[in-house]
């Protein structure tokens, strides 16, 4: 054996652990990692190229280091389209939603406290806990991957953890959660101890229903996190963004690396904010697309969770990574996020949406339609 | 009192802390925050927003997880300019060193560990100790900022460190730090116990010595740190890189978000690194005004540390921060580090530092130069 990580002094908490994520194949279609299928319009793309070129006559220097005139436009993103009024305070910034929750749980969790996630659920809320330091509790679900809330009530009761995250709509499961069991949530955690709730909107532009923005009014302890990586077809830009209480996003900034957001990516993500509108069309052709995979999945005999997402998760299969390699033989990469006997698939164009249909009618035949019982999630 | 960061439930250690930073002034001599003062050269703005329109292109999909070209095109920059041949394997990047850093104390450092640093050195090495949960020591330094070998060797073995920082050159007093120095510390740190040694050479490309690369021959628990902000003249980017043996970079990937690095990041340093020849001659011409810097200061009576980087720390002053206010009512903005006695000039243009030594000429007449017994370092 040649000189590997184990030889290292790494934590022991890393030994045997292998890095996160999908796997990047070159397959024709790829509705994996929940992206947006439509590139981003060729008048974005100059408008951006203007900036950015703005922006790299002056790349010597640092950039704004609070981001002031991104954060302003978030905000009235936010104020736009959440039907809640936020301001520059209220938003803070950072390198994809998954550095928001880094530096969320650096300020509110880490050495000595705990989380807690309603799992299945985004599995980078546990991985950054880990990565921080902050002790992880897996919270349980109802079997059609609905929040539990009694069960969800009992858990926070019996671990009093710091921050709790609720992921609405979830991933990978794609169901949303009612506003009742958020609020229901948000007092049981306070009544266990004065600790932060998370709501990970990163899909909520999708939804049927509305965002939990209004639900901010009057707990400090609430906290919303977006991306641009989805409803603005930007996952290639990083750009995470969360709405709170003004002393949250101060708060932050006690553990953020200065400078953490460059000028090109500030830039970037100006431009793409000054397109909303044509971006916003998109998720609505992505919407209908959507239910149509929900209804034809099920129409083809497969269980479907209820999706407020680009993403549906369906099944169930026997063994669900097989069924993940039996599509891929087939041209199409969807995720297998180990949810035994279910798999993801990301809404992509109508011909990929095709592709993918075709590809799991003939599975279906392969396959058969046995469920498997649960067991433990791997990831 | 209105609601404030210490009302909410954020970490004991974060209460009462306020942001990293310098102040962000608008004068006509900005010389607090070592960056390079000249603005890319027109062509390279040109060959930055060719790659990132290609990039913007395929915005909606997640950027290059592992950054393979970026990191390539790296270790062919150190491989020429540093003296010791690199490859892909031996290399990471991350958006800024001081994310780099982090990930190094995230996989190496943590909860239950230390860092140790010899101080005064780049202070965000210790802040983000803190950010990860890493016991941070402070090491010591001979009065004319070296490190004493002796004093640094007897730490090592008292506190045994999970993780050594080496700054060199060294941060914010100038001066470069022996490779004996480093070798010396490096077995004195694996005697103790393994771990890791993380050599931050932010400004080696500044130096009148050469860059430590070569020790990482045999030495899998060396790290070298980088970073475009300076030498390149990209501080807006925020860059960062290291070189290492394989199997760090292997153990920084359990730890680093993935997607970390945008591919707006990756094709504006992969433009950046075409026109390296052209960059580095501004560097020569920063060598040369840093010298110019040093002699005049000295010739105007001023004590000056040795300086091997981009920037220049003088002295003595009775009150450091009032001598960086009178400084600054001349229009000129340099750093006050905390190190009492002494300020930091970043090189700038020769116009640019000529108004600084204008400024300090007049200020020699106003507060005398008589020393400050030292006090512990506040940054």
């Amino acid at each position: 054996m040649s000189f590997g990580i184990d030889d290292l002094p790494v934590r022991d908490e890393l030994r045997g652990k292998t890095p996160y994520g999908a796997p990047q194949l070159d397959v024709p279609v790829r509705l994996n990692t929940n992206e947006n299928p439509y590139p981003l319009p060729e008048p974005l793309v100059e408008r951006i190229t203007e900036r950015v070129r703005e922006a790299a006559r002056a790349l010597n220097r640092y950039p704004d280091r609070d981001a002031i005139e991104l954060r302003t436009k978030l905000a009235e993103y936010l104020t736009k389209s959440g039907g809640y009024e936020v301001a520059l305070g209220n938003v803070w910034a950072a390198n994809g939603s998954n550095e928001v929750i880094q530096q969320l749980l650096q300020t509110f969790g880490g050495p000595g406290r705990t989380a807690i996630g309603f799992e299945p659920s985004y599995s980078m809320h546990a991985l950054i806990a880990r990565g921080t330091g902050t002790g992880w509790i897996s919270g349980p679900r109802n079997e059609d991957f609905t929040i539990d809330l009694a069960a969800a009530e009992k858990a926070i009761a019996e671990h009093r953890p710091d921050v709790v995250f609720i992921t609405t709509p979830n991933n990978p499961t794609g169901n949303a959660v009612p506003p009742e069991t958020v609020l229901a949530l948000y007092e049981a955690a306070q009544a266990a101890k004065p600790s932060v709730v998370i709501v990970d909107e990163a899909y909520i532009e999708f939804s049927h229903g509305s965002s939990l923005l209004p639900l901010l009014e009057g707990r400090p302890n609430l906290v919303v996190s977006r991306t641009m990586s989805k409803a603005f077809g930007a996952a290639g830009l990083r750009l995470g963004y969360l709405a709170a209480h003004p002393a949250v996003v101060d708060a932050v900034q006690l553990v953020r690396l200065p400078y953490h957001l460059s000028a090109i990516t500030q830039a970037t993500a100006l431009a793409a904010l000054e397109h909303t509108d044509t971006l916003l069309k998109y998720v609505e052709q992505l919407k209908s697309e959507r239910d149509r995979l929900v209804a034809e999945l099920r129409a083809i005999g497969y269980d479907v969770t209820e999706s407020d997402a680009n993403f549906v998760q369906f099944g169930r299969f026997p063994d669900a990574h097989e069924a993940w390699r039996k599509i891929l033989e087939r041209g199409v990469l969807v995720r297998d996020n180990g949810v035994p006997g279910w798999l993801r698939v990301t809404a992509g164009t109508p011909e990929e949406n095709d592709a993918f249909l075709d590809a799991v009618r003939e599975l279906q035949c392969l396959v058969g339609d046995t469920p498997t019982p649960p067991k433990e999630y791997s990831a």
